[in-house]
């Protein structure tokens, strides 16, 4: 029948994250946005909400260092869905700025910016403040295999919080998000509880990462890129892949080579690790 | 800080949803699927498993009637990723035989198949047996509007369950997700407690049902068809809508018209209660 299980509920975060921290070390700031919808070449941002948090020289997460959350108001009414989805209303909006230069001023200070899906956040940040284009960015939902860590197949937060983190939280609030990914992070791998998911997406992070793009890949090839995860680039008519380690880029490439043909060089490019996650969905 | 919370973990079904049955009426089958993959074409499927429930002339679902959980042993060593998925492995399978004839007969006892999409559920099925075919199926993923009616933007069943549910269970188990979908279904809606949502599915489900083409759409429209949810037929090489009623349906042809040019006349086709969600993805 059914049973009451007992699980944690996060509410606020704890300001330690860890036991005996360091006192010192570098700033990461885990961010989520609220918009108006999702392409940000048209949709404006109407929140954003993050949490800053110390990390110390093993990647171990140790303090909350601050906490924001700024509504911002757009230029249209929201539309219905996006008020079901985020409780947000016209009147919570109303008169509110994001105030992007002090926004600035807390990312200057940090090393790196983690995101759930920071591709989302990156696109509508960057039309706000060119601070954004010069951060390294992170994202929590591609560069930690969550199927191999933590047996989960999904990679929507809430339901890595359930599973992987073992609580729950109010989802579609920033900084409520935010806090949620800090928690998250701050986790012990189920495959391995001496290490959390903020080491292995440190670990991922600070790999060499690669662009592998499928030049002059015909238009038969397509569902075979695309079922390996591959992305169009409708600017530069390309299919590609972003790949983190030299072993990872080297088995992309043997991969891409078998599909294409005998002798095929694909064009493999180093991103930087202020360059990823720009400019995607 | 943290907090703990107590919420509902779903073991086992009970066997009363409702009090008072009437103790007669007709049979519905909550039903999902494990497959080798996502593809029905090329992938196979290994696990079937379903709830069978009374539901009364008020669409109320009243008394659960049997459970089933079969496997089958594929033709090839499982993928990795579908043994973490699922947590079946190859010695799991070994032998095991789905006992479709058996599946046919308790299908041939119940009134409609209903899973939690529909589409990948029946494309795989179909290819075991014909009685699939003959089925009425609906879909508690595309038929209910879980964001108007729970207020929750996702549509995966676990996060349907954990927020218009509220309760939580081990997910992809075939029966234990059956299950899990026949609890929450049985729950009350989030905006009018006195109806469940297996009332709303129904009331989706009895409404003429209709296929809106796009015939003739040019490239330049496509990114408007699929925003608005539209599907690409590759058969047909059209993009289409399924829409359930006849306001929705005339709605539709409006808005198509209007993207189109004036006096554009869309195809528009009524799809049997046997037909819907064939062939889809």
């Amino acid at each position: 029948m059914m049973k009451k299980i007992t699980i944690d509920f996060l509410d606020e975060l704890p300001r330690f994250l860890a036991p005996d921290p360091e006192g010192n070390g570098r700033l990461v700031a885990m961010l989520d946005t609220e918009a108006t919808g999702l392409d940000a070449s048209t949709d404006e941002l109407i929140e954003i909400g993050y949490v800053i948090v110390r990390y110390d020289s093993h990647d171990t997460l140790t303090e909350v260092i601050a906490e924001r959350d700024y509504l911002g108001e757009p230029s249209e009414p929201l539309p219905r869905v996006i008020q079901l989805v985020t409780g947000l209303t016209d009147a919570d909006l109303c008169g509110r700025r994001i105030p992007w230069d002090d926004v600035a001023r807390d990312m200057e200070g940090v090393d790196i910016i983690v995101a759930h899906n920071a591709a989302f956040d990156r696109g509508f940040c960057e039309k706000y403040h060119d601070v954004f284009r010069r951060m390294a960015w992170a994202d929590s939902m591609s560069q930690i295999d969550w199927l191999e860590l933590a047996g989960v197949s999904s990679r929507t937060q809430e339901i890595l919080a359930l599973r992987a983190g073992e609580f729950v939280y109010q989802a579609h609030q920033a900084l409520d998000d935010a806090r949620a990914l800090t928690y998250l992070l701050s986790r012990p791998r189920a495959d391995n509880p001496s290490e959390t998911y903020f080491h292995a997406l440190m670990a991922t992070h600070r790999k060499k990462t690669y662009m592998v793009v499928a030049d002059g890949a015909p238009f038969a090839k397509k569902d075979a890129l695309k079922n390996r995860k591959y992305r169009w680039d409708p600017v530069a008519r390309s299919w590609g892949i972003m790949v983190a380690g030299d072993d990872a880029m080297q088995a992309e490439v043997e991969w891409l080579t078998a599909l294409m043909y005998d002798g095929y060089r694909p064009i493999v490019t180093e991103i930087p690790i202020t360059g990823r996650f720009r400019g995607q969905k």
